[in-house]
């Protein structure tokens, strides 16, 4: 009792840190991100691969409204997990950057400081009074000008993260002891997909239906970013022994990325 | 009680998330739009259906002037459910957009950017200080430039979402429950008005007056949104056998669509 | 109590919501409005008439000065209910709109464009931070350029509505009651005004005089906004019946409208 | 008790609104004038006369410098009740308007157009959020264009009223009822002097003394603004039986006018 | 106790008033002024004389950096009694104006203005939000451009009042009634000093030390502020029989003045 | 408990002093200091070394995204502990700096120089509202333009402090006091770099891992920050002993430095 | 029991009074100054001496980077005590003045003007709201342009006192006692120094070590400030036998000098 109310002293304002040097609001933001459901980011050789767990509230909503995989600029993916309506403005925030490193130096962005501009971004909402922090996680995927596929994470706080594979969002803990028990780094990105989806699959006992996933990929050749689409989407789960029968429940949407 | 008395800690600042990552605010915005009448939504084939439930307060009242489709620009109309002086300003917003777009690029602005730069203003609403969420959502229905039906919703929190048909507002569980039974993807415009007034009909036991429904349509041919006369609703109702007789008591009306 | 003590937790900072989605800073100033004296408009197939019941705190005091009915433009007028140093202020910001719409249209106002400046206005101070709602409603009344009549009303939301008749402040159920009963849409003003003073006269049940009448109309053939002089209202009052005796103590004025 | 707590909730920030629509703060400023001591003004056929009960604190305070009332232009002079410091700003302000509109028109600036002025000045402060109301009441005499004399009363709320004769501040009451049975609208401007000065001795009884009351007329023929001297004042209360002899004490002061 | 809870709700909010209209951090600000010495200012017919008492906290301590008077322009001198680093700002401010008077209209500021544009400086610091009122009180003396002694005090409700004689600080009280005994109109500049300081010593028991008064004076005939030299000081002590001898212990130092 | 409810009056706003005159959000901001992972600085005749404990969360985790030595300019390498993502912010504020002197005065910048317009950067957010402290503590080692090694700390309150050897972060007393024992003022870097990993060692029972390990020099010789190797790192553990076999199980990552 | 929770009720915000008129956070920004070693300034007739008790944390860190003692400008130092961040702005402060002074002007700034424009830059921040008092006392000491040394003390309330010799910080009563019995006024700079070390070892009980003293003068003759050396330092502690043997442990550090 004595604990919780004293920390109640501390979580309201976002700028002040609580006796045990924490500060609660971001924490909390953080708990907006493990509302929405997983994303998932895997480095290959050739490539990266950004895979989402979509759930649709309805069959009349349009799947690609609650698409969690944008296309920051050619070269760059980014995967969302948490409070939709934020991530879509750190989205906003990547292409403006994007768009504008393009134009002042007529060369595609670094994705290492793209990664670092939104961080900036965000840190400055968890320190400078007068706003909240961004309640959303973002892995961000793609090639730099050395040819090499880089996969980052931004977290509430604005600290980046590289990772060769990783998982935002709800089930995070499972995914990853998952991804770090069969992640091997000489993995292709044929491989990674695969991957990606057998480890979204081991958090959905009833399997993954075509609809229900979202999957990307930036490769070290074309250096595009690209969405596989559905059929492609159902040949990996066939293959894979993971496609659940249409009939199939998914489970109730979380509520953070899709809420009512 | 403790629960309770917790809750009361995090929901009256819209800058802060709770211990469990939720913005109470935007969650009670979400709650004057549920104290809206229902306003509804339907993508056909060859056009989009915007259909809303207008109560009257007083036989005085001009029926126009509790109008909730509102014309954004030649093919976009906006049906609106919650609190109608938000409502306004951002029908306002859209216009303002489509004009600007119009000046400056010299085409009409697209559906889909139109609902984005809505939904960017509102989420500033939630995470910046100093102003309240929006206690409003959009049906946002059109054509894009490809001849297109598009049709979005834009919540408080600022995410938009695109919908084959969609409800807002009171009784939008009973009427999304009817849609999803009935809707079909080739559904023509004719049909989609017949649809939805039937799923009005649906939440209104005693049928529909003329004056108690607006109707609006943007069809494909002539990309204009048209309101629909109430010779032409009263024409739908008869044939749908939903015409209530002119005595019968209409439901009270909501408190937030047409406050006192 | 619970409820109680749960309510007084959303109602003192205008910018936040309720957890039902109430506004109720807004509620409060809709108090003030009743707390003001009845106002009334009535909109005839020839013109528009303001009515309002005005409160004389000292025979000392210059009638003139508590005059709740303003001309904002030639051809429009503005009756109040509620604080009256808000009304003073809307009042103005009206008058100001309609010069400069003929500065830079050269042509009057239209008064639907009227009336959605002023209530955008309005809806400002309901939503951003830093000063409270204005506490009073209008009630505007005026010719179009089309040479109709028309008839709003704004309220502390900042929601326009339009009106074939109506009333606000004190006993405007009551009032509204009485014009629901009698009014009819082929009513010209000459009876207008005299179901605007029978209305009046319904809820104060010892006569009206004419020093206690503000009476106003904007007749459609010459668009002039017009106050009636005493001794036309005094006419009036003698052919309805409706006189008071001189001595007959009026009934106490309302706090709002003529504060101590 | 209950009562008690629930007022206490909203009698502290002066941009909301109390749950039956009040405005506490300007309620509480209403309070600051009322302790101020009493102002008089009586508008004449003839001129204007403003009459102040002058409290000096110790005989060592220059008299002149507890002046409460004001010429604001050559035709207007202002009396003032209640705080005292924030009358000066009032004051001042009266001033700075007055020479602006001599400078842009080249005329005195109207009474009337004068005191709205101020009255929206004050409404600002009881709106806008981040400083108080002005805790003063003014009474504005003088002549218009037309050589008619005007007399005004601005309020806390920012509400401005014309008079034919008013008293603000302590005895308020009492001195308006005498005013009420006295007054008649034919009084000369000599006339008017003796009633205001009868009017504040109804409220002192052991009698008035010159330096302890302020007199000042504006007169139609001259249109000029002048204070009376100790030696008129005499002789005035002289005549109407009125002069207290000089051992007497005074009543205490009041606290807002002369604060110490 | 329910007084003084009642009390605490008020007290703590510059900007606000009172429910009995009273501003209580201005009152407390007049409390930081109690707590400062004694200055005292006496009006003579042909000069001002300006006197104070001066505690020094150690026999290290510079006498002149506790000087209570100040040089405002050649002719205008400032004494001041409470919050030392207040008195400090006020009296720059005061310099300067006297500055851009004399560089703007090349003659020097009249006294009584100089003091008005100091009150409205303070005044602004008790309704607008942000900061405090200043805790402290001035005396302004000084010679108006006709030749004429002129004597001011402020106070820190932004109040200007002239005054022949008179005392801010500590003991103000006694020694006020010692000048409204000893003060005669027609009292020349030498005997005001010696007023001055007869009335100091009125609440000095144990008599004065020469490093424990200062004294300054400004005479009709050279216009000009000068401050008394210890001797002179002196001398007037022993003509008083005034002088303490100077084992004796000086009362101690008040907090506000020369705070630890 | 009297204690502990009084500290907490005093320790939620950043601008305020306890009455014991502290500043405990700068205190919490040193909580969050030690939450991080110890880092160390050495500086030896001909150089200085920063070495850092790494927390891997992950073996999916790109190590080089936990670096927590920065190179700040060619000839400055920054090592921080604390709240990750305030040490970027102020690491980025260093290179900005050092870029901005480069330009400006076409020379190096001077590590102390550096070090003071950090802390003068820090001491902002302790005093000034509206933003919270920076919840991190850095160590800048480099190179001054004489060739001298300079070493130094910058704390959460602002402060710069010169240190010839120093940890912080956990453990930092313990490193310290080893630290404190080992250090000799003619150590040269290599013996510098030994005593590095030797007092991490001494807090690390079960011995260091090299990719558990961050190590970087400035040598005076070539004036350049470098950042060791792995197997450079490797080959100092196995010559010290202090290899841990790869089956270790590293302690848990501290909370601060790799938050969750 | 009751004046303590009182006390709690205004000591919170800097910008009010106390009922009793004074300011808490003034007085809690004292008790900064008082949680600092102590600092000492004497005034000789041929210069000024600055001395300090500087408390190293521990051996490893560099005695330079804890110095008390900073030159402001060529002829004038400042010793500090209290929060050693707030010093470094307040002599980054005074150097920019210097250094703007010869700019403007072409000499050297006044030892009193620099003092002044100090003063009046900490007491803004204790009436305008948004930021915190200093918390730090400073001693300044140089030569004016006349050739006199001159001896300022500023402190947290933003007022300037002169002194022959004064103490601030811990053991500031004790000392300045200490210094009251033994200074005299023609005593030299060399005896000054003396006086400094002996006073310094009145609260030593174990003596003083070279390390653990800051000492510096300002001549009238050079007009240079200037730090002693260690090895002068230790030559006066044995002159004076003052000189602690190196094993002694001095006193624990104060926590707001060298903060942890």
């Amino acid at each position: 009792m004595q604990g919780q109310s004293q920390q109640q002293a501390y979580d309201r304002g976002i700028t002040i840190f609580s006796p045990d040097g924490r500060l609660y609001q971001v924490e909390y933001a953080r708990e907006a991100v493990k509302r929405g459901t997983a994303s998932i980011g895997i480095r290959a050789e050739d490539g990266v691969v950004l895979a989402v767990d979509k759930r649709i509230r309805s069959p009349l909503m349009e799947r690609s409204s609650v698409e969690k995989i944008h296309k920051a600029d050619d070269h760059v993916g980014i995967a969302s997990a948490g409070h939709v309506a934020d991530a879509r403005q750190l989205i906003d925030f990547a292409r403006r950057r994007a768009q504008v490193n393009q134009l002042r130096y007529e060369e595609p962005i670094d994705v290492e400081s793209l990664t670092k501009e939104i961080t900036d971004h965000i840190q400055q909402y968890t320190q400078v009074g007068g706003a909240r922090p961004f309640g959303v996680a973002l892995i961000i995927g793609g090639i730099n000008k050395h040819g090499e596929p880089r996969l980052f994470e931004t977290d509430p706080s604005g600290t980046p993260y590289e990772w060769k594979a990783l998982a935002v969002g709800a089930d995070r803990g499972d995914i990853r002891e998952y991804l770090e028990e069969h992640y091997h780094e000489d993995i292709d990105l044929d491989g990674a997909v695969g991957l990606a989806l057998r480890s979204l699959g081991s958090v959905n006992e009833s399997g993954l239906r075509p609809e229900g996933v979202g999957l990307a990929t930036v490769d070290v050749e074309t250096e595009q970013f690209r969405m596989l689409t559905d059929e492609e989407v159902e040949e990996y789960l066939v293959d894979l022994d993971l496609l659940a029968s249409e009939d199939d429940d998914p489970d109730e949407a979380d509520e953070t990325d899709d809420e009512e």
